[in-house]
């Protein structure tokens, strides 16, 4: 079989420490960091967050696209060979990463804290009822490993939960909905929203007036998915009718949103700077030499991409 | 035994509540809402915030003492009979409220959400780096069943867990500090402080000057105890030096907070009206309830006061 050689080509500095847990781990592993690529055709193996425009031509001798984040969305596969196995980042740090954003989103949400920030402001001490988790109904759209991690908390915190996906999927303590003709009932029963569906062509621009109108009045949104999901001014208009009362957003469309969008001064949207979950460079490099291991050994990898669905 | 008397003297909206569980669970019980106190000779049991200050002698035949609350810092022990067993309310809506209020504040502090509220302000999108949850070291102040809870919620989020009270106590998977010896050791190596405490002579006024220079530069403060503890002064001082990075107080000294207060506006300070648990009458009704089959069948009363240690 010859070396096996690995190319790496996203954020260096991370690229250092994939470099130094391979070097540990795997030192039989030729590890280059983009753009000290070496000879192209000996590269069998490639992660990347955007892989080059040419990369047939460019390494004929690829095995494995691997992406180095959760998504595969910026991905162009039209352009990737088609028979090419591709691997999501499916890694420990982005699920825990995932797990603390929503939790703290939804239970701020839960525990009106953008209405005090907004007493704070005014110096007003008015303490509103307290609801009881279990009476608080939470939707998850989007039942992944992300959204389920996500839901085994809230579900551990007491909340009425429920989640939505295209396909059926059966999730502990959570009342599950699937397809489209699943969806406006999952949506009348959710006062607190969390997106975590995929990027796909069926998802973009999936959170619209329509989905807003048929929540109940005043419900929270947490979008944690990814920013072309969501048309931004109708939740602007949701917002200003009160049919969304509070949003939490981490993705926008563009990323960094332009200083002069609406999101940045809205006193009912929370905003961050996409940064719900990330990669751990350590545990990442891990899950890709495992991952690797499973490849040789003809196992099926965690997180291969089914290609005609795009997650 | 004759009639049992019960009398309520606390948020009379509550007391409405608290009288339909008696009436249903209990219907043997006279159940009397102040101040329609009827023949006050007759009133074996009292559930109260703030009790009468003529106690003993308005009610010569009371037997227990309920506080509607999770403290009992608002009796002044010195003018109760000394023999009246006074019980505090320790019950699972009050539990339930403080972890989530707690797990919500720890998370925003480690993941640095006041300062993207700043840059929200300032339109600035600028990812920080993400520590993951195990190398973050929180410690709570108080390990008696808030304490407790709290910690399993945040040990269950993967934080690295530590805990200090005045007397030894043994938490699973947090590393247990007690009395004032162990306090400096406790407080070096705590990023995320969460107060707890019971109010008594020893706590009023812990949270000062000398206390915060033993935290680590640019530590965070969770205070959901009572107002009196914290200094005001000495962390508005810790925040101007950096000592203290940011502060989330859900009680203050006095209450309401006048709005000249400078922690209304502060910048680094998270501020909400005494909010973070409150009881639900209904489960605390049924609390008082069994507490009071225990009584009449002389076993331990739950939240029992040790009034030689006030709480």
């Amino acid at each position: 079989m010859g070396t096996t050689t690995f190319l790496y080509k996203s954020d260096p500095v991370r690229g250092r420490q994939w470099a130094e847990v391979f070097r540990r781990r795997a030192p039989e592993i030729d590890f280059r960091i983009w753009p000290d690529v070496g000879d192209a055709a000996q590269v069998r193996f490639l992660a990347a967050w955007e892989p080059p425009q040419d990369l047939a031509e460019r390494f004929p001798n690829l095995e494995v696209l691997f992406s180095s984040g959760a998504g595969v969305d910026q991905f162009d596969f039209a352009t990737l060979p088609p028979a090419l196995p591709v691997v999501r980042m499916v890694e420990p740090g982005i699920v825990r990463g995932m797990v603390e954003y929503v939790t703290h989103a939804v239970l701020g949400l839960h525990r009106d804290m953008p209405r005090y920030r907004r007493q704070q402001q005014e110096a007003q001490w008015s303490p509103l009822p307290v609801r009881s988790a279990d009476e608080r109904r939470v939707g998850v759209l989007g039942l992944g490993s992300l959204g389920q991690a996500v839901l085994a908390q809230l579900v551990g915190l007491g909340f009425d939960c429920a989640g939505w996906s295209r396909s059926r999927h059966a999730v502990n303590g959570v009342q599950c909905h699937a397809g489209a003709d699943e969806l406006p009932s999952f949506l009348a029963r959710t006062e607190i929203l969390v997106c975590l569906l995929p990027l796909t062509d069926s998802t973009r621009g999936f959170l619209d007036a329509r989905l807003f109108s048929m929540l109940p009045e005043g419900a929270g949104l947490v979008h944690v998915g990814r920013g072309p999901q969501l048309i931004d001014t109708d939740l602007l208009a949701a917002l200003a009718s009160g049919q969304i009362g509070d949003a939490v957003l981490d993705v926008t469309e563009p990323e960094p949103l332009p200083p002069a969008h609406a999101f940045w001064r809205h006193p009912n949207v929370q905003l961050t700077p996409h940064i719900a979950s990330m990669t751990q460079p350590l545990s990442a490099a891990e899950v890709v030499l495992d991952n690797l291991r499973r490849f040789e050994a003809s196992e099926p990898m965690i997180g291969l991409v089914d290609r005609a669905r795009g997650y």
